[in-house]
């Protein structure tokens, strides 16, 4: 009974964080027609790339499997709201499944890469593939993580700008090439990552996390994935009492 | 204790397995060590594109965690070998595993696109990609599910020159797009798509299937993954008797 | 009397604002160099991306012809900082005084484009040029002008993603095409915007906005320009107290 | 008399020939509609693809200029089919005469290239052309001449990762350069080419062959020219008892 | 009195200066006119690329600001007609004359780069643009200044096959990165452009001169400019009694 | 006997053709060592791209068969010189007789395409090819043909900016097509090509020039292949009693 009851809780709260992760695109879309209307612009004229949000909308948390909603829950409870990705493909309960058990074996790892680096990887191949929830969401986790509020737009416009240890440059420089052409990877690549202490292993990691996001992008580019409005202005001030990011 | 000596047998079947797995690679090396010597090659010049195949061996398959082991024997009891995909990401359980749970749950479901368009899908925008692993074992079940043994070398050379049904064509030009600059797929993109019988879950599967195959590409390109000799012949003789493929 | 006094005032200020516009690149420095130190990294490691500005320092202000440092002075008044485009270009005092005047002739003209989407021009086409300075600085300019704290970085990454009316994305794909492919320009192109709204002045004002930042995008990438930290964080909170940019 | 008689046994013959000939792509029509008919597609769609095959038919050979018959009875005697490129360009006899001319000038002569690392030169440039017809023909005669079955397949979708020397590869990285970027050949990839044996002429005859399928490459993209179905399967069995091939 | 004459004559001058200056416009649509009609030409097709000529007028110089048509009273005596870039831009005088100075500021300054070597950066960069008019122009001025009628076509087709001093072959090097991929210029460019005697001024002409005409390649692109004729044939015959060039 | 001094004189002739045709390259190579020499400039520098000219080095003619040396004579007596393609390729007998047979097929045969269009298909992709040989030379035969001393150049930096009929225009869009990407040619560029009022042939006939000078671009790039300085000024004075082109 108390558990029939907590679950009803749970149903509701479910339902609130969905409303809530919905909030963003509405707030968007009242903010674009909000937008100086100059006297060209008729009334009734369409935003542009609106159409892959409304083809897969979100979905009610409380309908989802257990796991799923679950892990939600979990992710809304660590960084205060359900990143977009989460309820994006939570319609693909597999693919939801895969796709962060994949996620969860490259970034939480342990291994040579610290957390920031790995989420520099991200940030840095997802600007090549233009995807706006990558760059966005990632950013922000970077910016916590590195303890640094400029970084992530750094590298997300040019990594070659940021003031990087060389050892960091080699390592991106290496990801983006993986990302790019990596049918040109060749052992040359290899032998320069060795030069900057990475081993075997940690070359694997590199490239994996630039191929998982070779995945990721495609996904959010092709579905209309928009980050949620918290994740812009995450982690940009140093003192940061900003909540921690899921994923 | 039956228990016990099954366990014995199965690892030794195992280790035959690995052997006959590493097998391609060593008669590649016999072979490329007996192409004729013309006058000006040094005996002692190293191949190419060698260092991969050395940097990440193929694990010893009795060593393996259970279940990997078992999904290895699986593939090896359906296929007649064991694909080396298998056992270069062997190496990495965790991603073993979500990696394959993935490829299931996107190349095993139901839906519109028969297995055989899914693996055009593949063979298509791997080609983009230049992965040989994927072109060649892909190819080869595409030839055996489509019955056809011209399709996928059509397919991996220039999908447009392949006599395909229009809606066929549609879903190569979109799975390429979004291989290729999926941030600029847009509205149009689903509209084409829609004008041949697709509806946005079809629409899913080819993106996803894409994007999926992005990070595959990607894996087999820097690890040096290469294909076993086995596929490439498969499938190219109509009565095919071949084996089936697993994956 | 009273003149020379006010000129030393002048001049110490002048001195203060060049320490404070150096500063932000010692600040990063000294960022990168706290960055976490992971074992592979050898503590005497340059960083990258750091010779530019050691190659074209900063001037003293006070050093500046007249008209030079009022501009300059003018801009600190009204920003609370001086733009370190101010300060790297000055080394050239005919080229500043041409820059500025060139940028003021399209930035801050009466016309049919408001600042706001002159500002989605720069900032759109600067990342195709991978302009860390452009995208940075104007992007903040862009969120104050637009009163959108969102709107800079959905542009920087794909602006097809931003819910803009059909109108701004027509004149950002003509600003695009005119950033990268100004050749293949057509009449067909001016046919697409004429349908939404756009007249000959204003097609002209969008194509020479695109073009003075073609040449300014790439003035900041190879002289080492770096956008002033201050700009990262401006304009993303909506009640927006934040100083009104000069440039 | 006697002669009347032969000759008009060779027109039958040519006949024959041609219908052969012409018989791949009818088979792929027929095969083409056997696919699995998906739900979605409309019975009366148009194969894609196929205008081109149509807008230049093959020629009955008995009409064909005597030149011009008897180097196609004589691939007909070779290969024991008709090569569809010999019937693609055979409409035009000028050219088909100075088409083959250059063939064999720069395929049959003498020099320190084998003829199997001709035609590795001839795939690995008309993959990057994206040719189906000489990669598959040309694959074809590689596999046998080489003795590999797997050769081909690799230098279509990756030439970098076939086993080769470093000779070879360095002669395919050359050739793909003049396919590609002929203008930027200079001084450097002469000497890295005499660095690995090849004498001015030999790199002459590496270009040349570049340079020729340049041209080759474009006839049979724009014209629709099919390579033979004979083609796909020849040489992939070791002991191979093929039929050698013409051209 | 005097005064009011001189004005009123100064005026005439203009307008047969503009009627001049249109004239090659006139000439070129007889002459695409006069061109042999072949049969399948209907008499009433439109010419291409005639739009953008006609949307942005040449203006009456008699009726433009003072200091603009001095500057181009000024352009005609040298030149002995007026071109076109003049009379192009003048619609828009504030963006007049800011070009002009920044034009002048770098073409016209002392330094280590002789003029003939700032119009070798001109040519070479614009042809990367495709721009008619710089190409044409600029291709004219380093004909005289340079006193060799082939380097134009030279650098235009392909900088690399002019037979340059390595000095100058590094500086177009660099140019051209800056004109293409400013944002991978590096450190390295720098050194290898001090290894060839060029300082950290000197290179900042060559960045800023290939800078400047990447603003100018579309400016003149999107709006239609086109060089006058009498650019074409200048400086092609060595004894060179050609007008000197006004720009 | 006569013949025989016919033969002495004709070798003598020969021989001073060759001369006269080495001739540009020397002065080539005084002017450029007389060009301003900057402080910078050490005299012992060599200069670039001056290679590819000394390897594969002009031939005597008298040395050359007697087919390809009168083939060469009689080009003398149309051009008034020898065109270096003829002396370049001499070397190679073979490819000279199989290069120049499939040049005169295409570009002296009867059809619907003028001489003057021909040419104009050849600097156009020429230009995209980046070759300097073919768009000078064949930029000469274009004005001539065309009678019009500005085409050539027009053509060679952006083709759309020509005052072209649409019918021309549609021409070139296809050849340059076939030239850069002949995999993407559809039945769409057909039927476009169709509306303009060419047949089949036509298309062959832009085709096939498109992609033989893909093949001769190749040849003149990797090999040195100057064009002689009488092209660079031919046909632009419009009296024109210019020599009449040889090829």
């Amino acid at each position: 009974m108390a558990k029939t009851k907590a679950l009803r809780e749970e149903a509701k709260q479910a339902k609130r964080v969905a409303a809530a992760a919905r909030a963003p695109a509405d707030k968007a879309g009242k903010r674009a027609k909000a937008t100086k209307q100059t006297k060209q612009t008729k009334a009734a004229e369409p935003a542009s790339g609106a159409g892959a949000a409304v083809r897969y909308p979100l979905p009610d948390i409380a309908t989802l499997p257990d796991d799923i909603r679950e892990r939600i829950l979990a992710a809304q409870e660590k960084a205060g709201f359900v990143p977009n990705v989460f309820l994006k493909l939570a319609r693909r309960p597999a693919e939801f499944r895969a796709f962060f058990a994949y996620h969860d074996a490259l970034m939480l790892k342990e291994g040579a890469l610290t957390k920031a680096e790995r989420e520099m990887i991200v940030v840095a191949t997802s600007a090549l593939n233009n995807c706006l929830y990558c760059v966005v969401a990632h950013g922000a986790i970077l910016r916590i993580y590195q303890k640094d509020p400029l970084i992530a737009d750094q590298l997300a416009t040019n990594y070659r700008k940021a003031a990087l240890p060389a050892r960091q440059r080699a390592m991106l420089d290496f990801a983006c090439k993986v990302a790019v052409s990596s049918a040109t990877v060749d052992d040359e690549d290899h032998r320069l990552l060795q030069a900057h202490g990475f081993d075997a292993e940690d070359i694997w990691d590199i490239a994996a996390i630039a191929a998982f996001f070779a995945l990721s992008n495609r996904l959010a580019n092709f579905s209309g994935m928009m980050p949620n409005e918290a994740f812009y202005a995450m982690g940009r001030n140093p003192p940061a009492q900003a909540p921690r990011p899921a994923r």
